[in-house]
């Protein structure tokens, strides 16, 4: 059997932001963003499902060890971002807009040199329960 | 970055409904659709994903913005579907069976003019937490 | 060991109603309860715990046997609510307001009978899933 | 029937915190509560239960309107705590430590001038889905 | 209206399994599969979601009936795997190490002679709510 | 502020299990447990949820560390039953047959000696999203 399959795991972080991007002027930030661009920060639970697909390992049974996985989307993305502020600590987010689209996008860039071609990667990022965005689409 | 994003938000509405084609007859209905075709109409708690796909707007880092996106389902689908009854109240499901299906399609007619070209624009309607559905496929 | 042990049980059922005193007239009913009063009613998923407290059972090593009290519960609560109009449909609910504090108890009162004194029951009542009730309190 | 039974309204608000006791050393402080304590905050979607416990007024059907409660949670508690920094921007919680037991006490203070004696106040308060507190217990 | 429309249904099974490649070594199973090789099993609450792509049947205004299909689901999939022992208790699973991955494939083989051609079928089955697979990719 | 306040860590693990009481006959158990009884063992994915109830130290601010909390119970608990067998591979749960009832208490027993005197404890467990016991009531 040669059809790929996708294997998806789940982790989540906390993380303090603001939208705000800096080559506009403070009313057009404001009028853009509202209180998502209050000047203290306000923060989230972002949970976060990273996708793989490819063809199974026969020996393994496995597309590729959730386990390992896991390990590997803790060191290269949750030791950064968690219990950070991704406007101020994260050095891959330096001059990046923290909305939930740019920071699927730098998750991403941070997970695909860690992920065996030619498996394919997708990232799925919650800002809330009622907001989330899916990268690549 | 030229790739697409896909942009989701969730949303909810209260309704009543029955299953009914008007063009079978009452025991064809009965037969169809057992006790969702009682007379008196039974209710859902509907959960409504919108999902849009385009690319990033460098200025504001959105496809598009999801408070506007949730004024939009307010204002084009929930005003017109929450707390009413999908067989009487809502003109733009006149003799239309309110199966999940039709009326997946039919939120995805009200949002589709109100989404701008070239972005795509996806339904996805929970019914219950056991049955949903998902337009186009 | 004779502390008391709650064992839980968790069923759903869609109906539809609208929230009415008919002892108050038409104005103060829309005063009263807005789009939750419209005429031609809408609906909801409830979510339904039952909880029975007792002590356990050393033969079975149940409070209860869980799958018994889901019959039960089918029998004496779903039976008669799933899939029907809470205004109309019920004779168990003639003349009551169908608010969720209403329900609760009507389920509580349909359900007393069936557990076996002196084992405590109440209720959790879900209408949507940001309102629901307990009773006994 | 003067049981009573318990109403109970969910709402949410996103926040970023970092928890300091100001009186510690910052070595006490780091060691108290690790990645908790980074000094650029970070944040949570924090979930609020608001429980009120009465008896249900005749009237209404109600013990009371939780579409009111819900302008009251929003006007006493999510417009001074969503979208802010909870140790920097909130007045009712100056030289407060914002852990999650400190914020749901006040949360319950905020609020219990709002609900009518002689009907109980309880705050069941959400930091992440593994985190939660009620108060009082 | 000719676009296509997927309809999905979600069950679920308790099942016991370990994982253990008969091929190889118990050191080798044991480096691979950790504490998931335990020899006398551990086990899931596992969740199934159907997936079948179709047009709509203007009849029904169905693609198909989720009761139908929930009762196919169980015939097919759930009176074989429910409270059994996926490595000893099910004929269709003889031989196969039941990772994840093999078990939504033995799934999907299970079910697709029951969905009418073309409809397309898609299984996504979740072994916890962090770890699952979707097959079809 | 001296009221008690109540603190909750929820953690999970994933286990085999089979309802069997030895004093009885196989067809006993059988008629009592049905196919919770089947001799190859079944098994799920369990959802505990750990509450200390106490007074607030104004020091940390806390009633107590759930970060600590947390690893108190994967060290009391969770390396014990995670991925074990209940019926074979638990010292604290021989004879006894493993209902969610007796699990749950066996799960208080192993706690309790490790949360400080006067804190309460109860322990809530799920075996299922529809079947979940507290202890004690």
């Amino acid at each position: 059997m040669t059809r790929k399959i996708a294997v998806c795991r789940r982790e989540h972080f906390n993380a303090a932001h603001r939208l705000h991007n800096h080559l506009l002027s403070a009313a057009e930030n404001e009028q853009l963003y509202g209180k998502c661009n209050r000047p203290n920060y306000h923060g989230h639970n972002y949970e976060l499902t990273v996708k793989v697909t490819g063809e199974i390992d026969a020996r393994t049974g496995y597309v590729l060890d959730t386990k390992q996985l896991s390990e590997t989307i803790k060191e290269h993305v949750l030791d950064k971002l968690d219990h950070n502020n991704l406007n101020l600590d994260v050095p891959e987010l330096q001059g990046i807009n923290p909305t939930t689209e740019n920071l699927a996008i730098a998750i991403y860039n941070m997970l695909r040199p860690q992920i065996k071609e030619p498996q394919d990667l997708k990232i799925i990022l919650y800002e809330t329960e009622r907001n989330f965005v899916e990268y690549p689409a």
